[in-house]
């Protein structure tokens, strides 16, 4: 296929992709809707954010499309590649992130992107992806079939590829600052072209078609817990954690606000509500002390758990 | 004096500083006290951070002060002035942020610090420093006082050093993704030392003297005003422009954050309670959009407004 085909039949699958999530997020939820806004870049392409507000399950979901291109590459992105300074590039992907009410039922953030520059001639293009979870209070069950649904979505692409992907995106989600891993982890890849693009976007479909398979689940088993002011700080407090990633070493935040994109996109993935507490310790022996001790660090969940 | 010296006089000033505005702070608030906190850092120095929380005007105040050390300046610290590679170092200050409970009362944030490398052969020392407005609902007397009063700070230091800090201050604080200033200015001056250490020495004992003075008569004012849930609604909404400047732009934050500062007292400039909304705008010809419109870009308040 040609690098033009490429572009269309992944846009064509990102597309269908945030309907698909979309509607499955209504259903679980039962109360709210999406609502639909669709921007245009200054630069080049736009987007459509969706965002699904004070729901029953869901006090704050966002589902981003977007499909950004730009006329020339700038130098510093062709250094490796000098025969593609100056090429027309795209890039494009569905990006969400998932703040429930209910403190049992753990944040999410999943993303699929593509990224496309110069013509058949000479052209390059990489995949990048993955799906991780955040829990305020964890269960190993639901750690489990995360974890086992993620695993199911790379088999097919060999053995190597979940323990390698679950172990960068332990490596990417982690905050420096206070020595934890973000959540409980995941999938995470990038640059991934080595496998020719038939397979690479097979594998990004895989990792986009697994997503609401491995959190239906836990949100269905979740919601169902009664929770009370204790737990509703305790989910505040820890989405502190959420903002101080996203702002401090998230690649694709920091690299959107610097490059002019669109700021209310970008930042739907704050959540409504967050506080902070100055040198806040869990009680010892909590289930707030629990997060902390037992699922905030890297491990491997497939072989511990079971 | 010597290198040494100058190290006890500056460390003498901010420790009485950091004392006399805490006691301000508490006399204003006239219901809580701070907390201090000592803490040692493994790798030299340490500091002592005073939080006061839930108090009767300050729903958080953090004063810090911090006297940190190295056996040994990194070379990219001393690539223009390689005879100081390897030297020893001591950066030292005292910084404050203020998250008044009221909405009408602003936030603000100062700073004074100092830092010395080498010996009295060969040596390198600069100040930095400077306050700064972010107030929700801006009223133009407070903001006139408040630049009054900085203005004042500088005078006898030459009638360029306002007007050049003043403009350094618009610059630094300024959200590029937002395309806003952080709220109203002040001052900011960072690597000072051409007008001789005296001279520098007591320009920063000017800014940090009248602190107290630019801020609490606005805090006196604005206390007395009654405010409700539409109120306190902007006002967290707001505080979100706070974090995302401190947590993607701010230089002292992301260093303190990436070179193991202490993570407490780094983020005790977060406030204590937060949120976002998606693509939120000021109703036209509210209150609320006249901050946007009328006060969160550079200008020349003290022409303009007298």
């Amino acid at each position: 296929m040609s690098t033009s085909d490429n572009v269309q039949t992944v846009l064509a699958y990102l597309r269908e992709l945030q309907n698909r999530i979309c509607a499955g997020l209504e259903q679980a939820d039962g109360q709210a809707k999406f609502q639909h806004d669709s921007w245009q870049r200054a630069e080049g392409g736009g987007g459509e954010s969706r965002v699904l507000s004070n729901g029953g399950i869901f006090e704050q979901a966002g589902v981003n499309f977007s499909h950004v291109k730009g006329t020339a590459l700038p130098p510093a992105a062709t250094a490796q590649r000098p025969e593609l300074a100056g090429a027309a590039w795209e890039a494009m992907g569905v990006s969400l992130v998932i703040h429930p009410l209910n403190p049992y039922v753990p944040t999410t953030h999943a993303n699929v992107r593509f990224f496309s520059a110069g013509d058949d001639d000479k052209s390059v293009w990489w995949f990048g992806g993955g799906f991780d979870l955040t829990p305020f209070y964890a269960f190993e069950e639901d750690v489990l079939h995360w974890h086992r649904t993620a695993q199911k979505a790379c088999m097919p692409f060999g053995e190597q590829v979940y323990p390698e992907h679950k172990e960068w995106c332990d490596r990417y989600f982690f905050l420096k600052h206070r020595n934890e891993t973000r959540g409980v982890g995941g999938l995470f890849f990038d640059d991934l072209n080595d496998w020719g693009f038939e397979r690479c976007f097979a594998y990004q479909r895989s990792v986009g078609d697994h997503f609401l398979d491995a959190y239906l689940p836990i949100v269905a088993r979740r919601s169902a817990m009664t929770w009370g002011e204790r737990e509703r700080q305790f989910q505040l407090y820890r989405r502190g954690r959420y903002v101080e990633f996203n702002l401090v070493y998230d690649r694709g935040t920091s690299f959107g606000l610097q490059s002019g994109g669109r700021t209310e996109s970008i930042l739907m993935s704050m959540p409504p509500l967050v506080r902070w507490e100055y040198n806040w310790q869990p009680p010892p022996g909590s289930p707030e002390a629990r997060l902390y001790a037992d699922f905030l660090r890297p491990r491997d969940w497939l072989s511990e758990l079971t």
